[in-house]
């Protein structure tokens, strides 16, 4: 047996107790006639002493060839520690060491095995088994499984069941690159890997599964932007004889066990928020609703004098900064020019102090009297003290120039809080979003989201205004979750594929099967999906994913540890029937 | 809302309440002045009525219009039942239907939607969300979310975290065949899909994870036997700081706890075998010992008179069948065309009637006397009233067609009780095999697998009588789990790598990462991997997977249902760097 105890749970009451315990050598101070050594597992860390008067010679010699991260076994007493540390669970005690046995020697590593660590982010992701070591990924690691469980409890006692869909499954040309696995016993076909389980569960409710979970890999072979991942885990759900309020009510609560669980933080129902009105209130269907600045549209007080800008743009829209009038010409400036980086695209600001007597003062008085500037403020929720910021142009584009700012000056003003959770609905997605590259409406959500009934008839007029059965769950200006209540019927699906041009042959080919199982008996259904990597990482107050991943891939999705992907030899190839073309 | 209550929750206890149930027509019988519709769900079926006298004539009507399968919504009121049904939960009541809303209609369906069907393999698997819907599968899908769970939350009590490795990972040519991803952003090279996640747990263990497990699916591109899938779920298990007994003691008390949980079963210790042990006595790697028929070795009492067949073999074998000395001449005529099937092999068998009044009577009393065949009964623990099958040849070839009787007529015999469970350890499996094919040995585990030290020097003399540190947990004659005490130090590993053919060249390609990690401080390590799928369906009493997967692919590796796989288009090819090769 390797040990007795873990190095995270002796304490005083075990004192005079021989113990064996095993792990890595954190730390040597060797201080000639004693050494002391921090001992460390994944439970915590011991400290043990080596010690020339209580200790036999060659055992205090074999402690002097420790180094870091060597693997060691040690039998000893629990002692008192003369200088106790109060920062440690384990800190009153130590370990006098009669028997020390090197179990495996280590190389330096590359970086520290601490929490802050040496260690860049190339060295960290070659060296992962390393940096998994470090507090940070290991306990990030750990609540992450803490978080499934909680799921999975949560959702099991809600009657769903979690059922394994296939991950050999089949490449549709709708939707993101699919990650595609060639046959070697059909010659010349292939698999696609899912980058969702979405028919499969809707399958499972013609099949009269009822409540269906999965937490669940994916897969999408898309150009990687920073903090995303060729492979990703959601958790999947799916039920019967649904409405949208039934779908919401389920996940609310489950995500407020979750923060109330996890965070000790009780949430009220949370809010729910149209599309049009996220985008008009906020300048984006994610909004984070920790703080204010919501837009004031100002077209009407502000399109009305001789201020050529304003009164060519399709929106004149602001929001106002708290305490930002004593920000100085040269910070406002500088926001100006933040605007205007190709990555946020303003052309420019206007912008408005509120003195704290009452009067303003703008970029723009040549144009506007204190009276317009009074409504402005009016309009922003602005008070003494804040500063308008004014952006024009085209409608949904200037509101995401804006909402980028909004959320740059949130940051800057220490307003996301990661310790604050607050959730959000938005409902009535758009059902088709305009695609300009292929000059086409592209599904919004997916093929298989049901348009509002009523909506309906705007199909072919006016196609971008019919509204879905879609709904996002947004969590701290993140989309954690999205869903929607599909089409169970044959002829609305065949009617939605048409209008996202699919020929009939086409569809069938693609999702025949789907159709066909719409002709059995299919319940009304609905559901949702969470992206748990980014689920994981907000309830664990960060912004990345990427520790809350074992073994992620980087942005040019290779797998640096392992050297993934790689060459395979022309056997391999051939018995696939394929061959490279590069 | 689609319904108040589901199809299996209402009693007596609700009678007069108004109700809203939604389902399938199950079954529609049809008096004329009244109709009774069977309405089932996921959790029960419950009788609504339509009468005449009591539900309005459009009501009535429209029932007149249902089929099976019909998804409807029904409104009424819970009544007593004139005639109730014992059998079901729901017998006591039935539904007095005052609304009726046809939710979606139903071709008839391809098969019935029964406990028994009519339905074949082949078109219960093109409609599996039809066969979804019968309670043998259904059940069988929500046993293995139940199995599931308890694993988990075992597990995860016992501190075991589970960490998602990744599923695009490299492919190495070491074991069975690996389905591969072809990369579009790193051109002409592959992913690969896990066979196991072998290296990365043990990176885990490098990482200081301690204990760490994972119910994942893994992929192997075999030929298809019967009951095998090319993506198949293991319970994959790693721990640090462990030797052979702590893997053994922890997840026989996993087992246990299962059968205990879910059979009501208390299996007291089980019991271990080595492989040799199992070979010799069972001729099989996984003997089932639910019932004995063990081996008994006739080589010192068969080989000492002049029947050429038994001199000249290397290994004369028996089993005794229980009752057996009651075959007819015909009967056991039969059992010898059985085993000179060519499945089976032998080219011939010998027998001893093992009469009431302690004489014997065999087919061999021309070279043998009741002497010897006294001690042929003792050998094989053959009673008055058995009949002793004796097969003769090649050792291990021999003991494979015995054991293969042995399983048949086991069978027979009504000895292999589906509710009886009879788990054992088989130990010391041996590190090397030797391979026809390439005349070489391969690792009959893994090459991660760690020999037994003390029979490292036979690693150059007898390859093959090298021990692993490896054992297998068989449940009712099926390996369910196996695993290893890993190598976890460089140069063993490499010496591994040696011996199975690897130069040091490609032994750093394709698991260098692996020695590397072991450089840096990696503990002793071992683990266990369990076949969910088999798990499952033994733990359920049935002998295929099949019912406990809910979409698995056929033997040529095809999901009929969606058709898969299927071809991609020149595009997709052209981006991912390859062509067809037909």
């Amino acid at each position: 047996m390797y040990r007795s105890h873990s190095c995270g749970e002796l304490r005083t009451s075990d004192i005079n107790k021989e113990v064996t315990l095993s792990g890595w050598v954190q730390k040597v101070r060797d201080k000639g006639f004693m050494i002391w050594v921090d001992l460390r597992d994944r439970y915590g860390i011991t400290q043990l002493i080596f010690d020339e008067e209580r200790t036999s010679s060659d055992v205090v010699e074999k402690a002097k060839t420790l180094g870091r991260e060597f693997v060691i076994q040690v039998k000893g007493t629990v002692i008192e520690r003369e200088s106790k540390n109060p920062n440690m669970p384990t800190g009153d005690i130590e370990i006098l060491v009669s028997e020390l046995n090197i179990l495996n020697e280590s190389h330096t590593p590359p970086f520290t095995i601490e929490d802050e660590t040496d260690g860049g982010e190339d060295i960290r992701m070659k060296y992962r088994y390393l940096d998994i070591r470090r507090n940070p990924v290991k306990d990030s690691l750990m609540f992450r499984h803490q978080v499934a469980m909680k799921v999975r409890n949560y959702l099991s006692e809600a009657d769903f069941i979690e059922v394994e869909t296939p991950y050999l499954i089949k490449s549709t040309p709708e939707g993101a690159r699919d990650f595609v696995v060639p046959s070697r016993m059909n010659e010349g076909q292939f698999y696609a890997l899912p980058q969702s389980p979405q028919t499969f569960k809707q399958l499972l409710m013609v099949g009269g599964m009822d409540k269906y979970f999965q937490i669940v890999k994916c897969f999408r072979d898309e150009d990687l932007r920073a903090d995303r991942q060729p492979e990703f885990t959601q958790i999947d759900c799916e039920m019967a004889f649904v409405e949208q309020e039934d779908i919401l009510n389920i996940f609310e609560g489950l995500t407020r066990h979750l923060i109330k669980d996890i965070k000790g933080q009780e949430i009220s129902d949370f809010p729910r928020m149209t599309y049009d009105e996220a985008m008009r209130t906020y300048g984006n269907d994610k909004p984070d609703i920790r703080f204010g600045m919501k837009f004031g549209e100002l077209n009407e007080v502000a399109q009305h004098k001789e201020f050529k800008v304003f009164n060519d743009a399709e929106l004149v829209v602001g929001i106002a900064v708290p305490g930002g009038a004593s920000y100085t010409r040269k910070e406002i400036d500088k926001l100006i020019d933040w605007v205007r980086r190709p990555q946020v695209g303003a052309l420019g600001m206007v912008y408005v102090k509120c003195n704290e007597d009452g009067s303003f003062k703008s970029s723009v008085d040549k144009f506007y009297d204190q009276e317009d500037l009074s409504k402005w403020a009016e309009t922003t929720g602005a008070k003494a003290g804040d500063l308008i910021c004014i952006l024009s142009g085209q409608g949904n584009k200037v509101r995401g120039q804006l909402s980028a700012l909004r959320m740059e000056l949130a940051e800057r003003l220490g307003l996301r809080n990661p310790e604050e959770f607050a959730p959000l609905w938005v409902v009535d997605f758009p059902l088709l979003e305009w695609d300009e590259d292929t000059e086409r409406y592209h599904a919004m959500h997916h093929p298989f989201t049901s348009p509002k009934p009523e909506d309906i008839p705007l199909l072919d007029s006016k196609p971008g205004d019919v509204r879905a059965n879609a709904y996002d769950l947004v969590l701290n200006g993140n989309e954690i979750g999205g869903g929607s209540i599909r089409i169970h019927d044959k002829e609305t699906q065949a009617l939605m594929f048409d209008h996202l041009g699919f020929t009939p042959e086409e569809a069938k080919e693609q999702f025949g099967f789907l159709m066909d199982a719409f002709q059995y008996g299919a319940p009304p259904h609905g559901g949702i999906a969470f992206g748990f990597d980014r689920l994981v990482a907000i309830l664990g107050g960060q912004e990345t994913i990427r520790d809350f991943i074992a073994f992620p891939k980087n942005n040019n999705g290779r797998d640096v540890m392992i050297d993934a992907p790689a060459n395979i030899d022309q056997g391999q190839l051939k018995e696939l029937h394929i061959q490279l073309d590069l």
